[in-house]
């Protein structure tokens, strides 16, 4: 990618200095809400608040302007009513700024005409100088080693994930949920309205860094869709680019104009062109989340065929149904495999055959990590999927659902394929996906999300091994 | 339907003297676990465990035989092997016995020449008396006010809702899971290879009764067709039955074979007729639930236009999507409903138009509940989709979730119009859920999920506006 670009976007995402301008002494202002969450994340840099009305903020000197900060700033927020903006942008570029992230809300996306003028004004305050510009509408950045937060109640983390989202509530929603799932980000960035910095930018940025295990995106609009396509065509089959596409329809569409300002266009032939480009599109954040927990904790895919195992024999008719509606294949056991579960198994009230339903046995001490094991060691399984629901023996307690849960993080400890388990939700089911999330085992409500992800990181793995090795 | 079916089924359902054989001192086999789920749901005639072996079993008298009991059995649950099932069906038979469950599983869904035999001579133990059969491979029937369990850890409730399952763990699973949704259950049968009584007949009984309110029903195979769309078809518009069709693929099928010994059969003609016999699919459990908390919770609708109200804008631009690709409508809102909503709101950042974006106004107390009733009282509105999904202020602080919750349930006491939640699923949320419902509001973890409910209510309702008021 240009040289410059990812410079700045380097400044951006870990600067050594950040002026954050809008920030009062209320608590609950966004300036100070985001001064706030830099302070929490630890950032290590030069901190500069800036409001001419104040000497001090939060135990930090206070800055009048932009122009009387004591030295080079990489980052700065500006947190002002949107008339406010254009100037300190000017002052932000005359001052050698890399990067400035627009929060305030109040532009095009208002669909008013002054909005609209206002982000003109930006783009001429920008002019002829080096700086970039991330929104305006958008929560900024987010990055775990550059210590930075969008939002309040964020924290450094181990994670290789990297976002892109146009929502930026969506962002650290998302950055909440995923953590239940073992999921962690290096860096997230809500884009909101684009005017300068756009999404193909940030997917071009992540993607040429070797270190980043997956890209999320939530996207109504990728304006520059001819360099998108390119940018994911090259990381095809290399790194997975997840994204839920909002505006899909013309309700969709309306709404996106209104938030981002948006223009739509022809979704069916964008996503097409997605799909040839390796992207794999979700539907709801839900999917988004599973489809990353697949890609994230399982080993690189070796087939489609899938061993379903079950307790109760309803869930292992429908797990079968889910398998192939997914465009997954049921393996046939081999008949010694079949042979062994059968050895394993009670007579009655079971199938040794795939599905694998275990029927009562499951209620017996070892048997569901035993069953795992036999199905796992057979060569015409490529994935297992195993189904931990069981009738609890009493309202509410949770005695069999977690000596299943332990059986699986057992038999995982043995087993290299690729495994993934299917809870039904409920309350008491929380303690069981962060244990096997801790293990490295995703899970899944149903059968159908289970498998829908699945199909998606064999789609994936599938093409990284039709992708050429060299970009 | 028949009255004499109607009389065998009711004092199957509603047993006023029970016997269990195959009970013994053994706490954890299955027999005694059935004898200890009557104990528990309190049943309140008499009780008669049947051993040979014992004389006394759990402080009730037990007796050597069938026939050897001092008065009259409405209901014998035989948890027996399987080659000594014939003989007990005999016994039941002659004296004069009203059903029989036989929980016993080994029989034809084995694919085995000895299961099948077994069947035929059950067959002919029955024949020329008045004996009805539930299973055999079945866990039996759940009677809220008759006191009796399928499986240990059921408890008797308030519920006006049936359940027919060819698979009694789903049933079992089922019955906790609708609880976290504030559905109950007044009787639940599982039917298993249903080698006498079958799923239609089941059907059949439920529906005539005036006080039952939604027939659920997860089935692999449906023996009796053309009877089944039948009974379905006079209850269409009347009283809802949502199904879960097992071994809808080939995998599937296969599965089902050796489940219940379900023969399969051409699924799409199937799944056709069952549509318009006013019959709701749905694909797993999630949905089932899903749709029968929209159906129990809501009031009879009146149209399909949905008002998205949500805090993230990026969600709110998701659920018109899903409101759209579930066939439902976004409300055009009426000018004077946007200008109340543009008082309500901060200028910025939000959007006063459907979907209503709140921006962080969700933030500020009571900003919610207006918003949900100023958008309740345009007449351009018949449903309200409300996300309550927010970002946390702190990691894991549910402080904002509960403040919105607590104002979904506050405007659900002015709000008449149907009302359902979204909110990401994740371990904090629990406690959302269960207030929601008990709100009466169901609440989804998608737009997708919560749409995909919502348009089969609104189906279900469109034919009740269409259906004959006489059967």
């Amino acid at each position: 990618m240009d040289r410059r670009l990812k410079e700045s976007l380097d400044r951006i995402f870990f600067p050594r200095s950040v002026a954050v301008a809008g920030v009062s002494r209320e608590q609950d202002s966004p300036g100070s809400l985001l001064l706030r969450s830099l302070l929490d994340m630890g950032f290590e840099g030069k901190l500069y608040p800036v409001n001419p009305r104040y000497e001090e903020v939060m135990g930090l000197k206070c800055y009048p302007s932009i122009e009387s900060l004591p030295g080079d700033v990489d980052l700065a927020i500006l947190s002002v009513p949107p008339p406010a903006v254009p100037g300190l942008v000017g002052e932000c570029a005359r001052a050698g700024v890399a990067g400035c992230v627009v929060n305030t809300a109040g532009f095009s996306e208002t669909g008013r005409e002054e909005g609209k003028l206002l982000e003109a004004e930006i783009l001429g305050a920008m002019e002829g100088s080096n700086l970039r510009l991330v929104g305006p509408n958008c929560m900024g950045v987010y990055s775990s080693r550059g210590k930075v937060a969008l939002f309040a109640g964020m924290f450094p983390t181990q994670g290789r994930l990297c976002m892109i989202s146009q929502s930026g509530s969506l962002a650290s929603i998302t950055f909440l949920s995923a953590l239940e799932r073992g999921l962690t980000f290096d860096r997230i960035v809500s884009s909101g309205n684009e005017l300068d910095l756009n999404c193909t930018d940030f997917l071009e940025y992540f993607l040429e860094d070797p270190d980043v295990e997956m890209v999320l995106a939530y996207l109504e609009e990728i304006r520059d869709a001819r360099r998108f396509l390119g940018v994911a065509r090259r990381a095809r089959g290399k790194i997975p680019v997840v994204l839920m596409k909002g505006g899909r329809t013309a309700g969709g569409k309306r709404a996106a104009a209104s938030h981002t300002a948006a223009l739509g266009g022809s979704s069916e032939i964008l996503v097409g062109a997605l799909r040839q480009a390796g992207v794999i599109l979700v539907q709801d954040l839900g999917e988004l989340l599973d489809v990353a927990s697949a890609l994230h904790h399982l080993p690189p895919a070796g087939g489609r065929r899938v061993a379903v195992v079950s307790s109760p024999g309803g869930l292992a008719v429908n797990a079968a149904d889910a398998v192939e509606e997914a465009g997954l294949e049921l393996s046939s056991l081999a008949p010694s495999t079949v042979e062994t579960l059968r050895e394993i198994l009670p007579a009655e009230g079971t199938s040794p055959s795939n599905p694998v339903d275990l029927g009562f046995g499951a209620v017996r001490p070892g048997v569901y990590a035993r069953v795992l094991k036999a199905v796992a060691a057979d060569p015409s399984v490529d994935v297992i999927l195993a189904v931990g629901t069981a009738p609890a023996s009493r309202k509410g307690d949770p005695g069999l659902l977690n000596a299943i849960t332990e059986e699986m993080v057992q038999a995982k400890g043995e087993v290299v394929k690729p495994m993934v388990a299917v809870f039904f939700p409920g309350s008491f089911l929380a303690t069981q996906f962060l244990r096997l999330h801790s293990a490295g085992i995703p899970a899944y409500p149903t059968p159908t999300s289970a498998c829908r992800a699945l199909a998606h990181y064999l789609g994936f793995h599938s093409l990284r091994d039709a992708s050429p090795s060299s970009t």
